[in-house]
């Protein structure tokens, strides 16, 4: 067992010794949708005001809309959620590289195999060069596609990792 | 504005305003990813024990390896993690339905357009019917694809909503 398994078992002991919201729905009580990055340094239950069981949260590398739509339907189609709060944050490491960068990383440190597998799926990583930019374009992608009905409200918010302020783009 | 939105500047003004963790670097402290279900019902910070700064933190319907493959590999190739805990949980909306049930909801609630668009994404919703084999087979999918190398330790885990409790399954 590694240190963090074990920091997971110690965590579930600690956590579920107190824990008295095991009555929660499945559908989330608040009807909205976070979508935010994966970055380590975000706490989206604290910095958005998100209380258990109000609000679904999607995470990927970088918050990106595109890579998020098969839960945003699911979330939206069958659990009744009708808000998207889409976050974004400073420093984003997906502000750092391009498509080609990753793909001579993988070839580099994992070898012709692996590079071969990243090829045939064809993987787009979704990076992006400006953040506010960024922001707005999935907001866009997410009013543009039939997916998503127009009466789903979508508001688009950077997080500074530096502040914990959460402002509004749009 | 709604009441969400301002649920969201409300939580920031709060926690900005007692924040001080903004010295945190890019790479997760501890090296390792989290990759968890989108669920309204888990906080993974508190039911796993993850500090701030500490761990990349993927969340997706189901939590699903496939569709989180683009985080995971940023992850690991670009930014140093080196472990992944993947936790699926008891109650999962993902256990409910199949496919063809979501292809149907979207085409009788959002009608044809959008039915039409579902259908040219070839959109896998990527349910299971099983959920400790879910969990088996992420745990396969990782360890199979030369895309994750051999050296990064996976171990995969179900929270149970009803007790707080995550249980390692392998």
């Amino acid at each position: 067992m590694t240190e963090i398994q074990k920091n997971v078992e110690s965590a579930s002991e600690t956590y579920s010794s107190s824990f008295n919201q095991g009555h929660l729905a499945l559908p989330p009580a608040k009807k909205y949708l976070v979508l935010t990055c994966m970055d380590a340094r975000i706490d989206p239950a604290r910095a958005f005001g998100i209380s258990l069981g109000d609000a679904h949260v999607i995470r990927n590398a970088g918050a990106s809309a595109q890579d998020a739509l098969r839960s945003i339907i699911i979330s939206e189609q069958l659990l009744g959620t009708q808000e998207i709060v889409l976050v974004k944050h400073t420093g984003c490491g997906m502000l750092t590289f391009k498509n080609e960068d990753a793909y001579g990383i993988v070839e580099k440190t994992l070898g012709s195999e692996a590079s071969a597998e990243l090829k045939s799926r064809g993987l787009d990583f979704l990076a992006f060069p400006k953040l506010e930019d960024a922001v707005k374009q999935d907001v866009e992608y997410l009013k543009n596609t039939k997916l998503v009905p127009d009466s789903v409200n979508i508001s688009g918010w950077v997080y500074e990792v530096e502040t914990g302020k959460t402002v509004r783009v749009v």
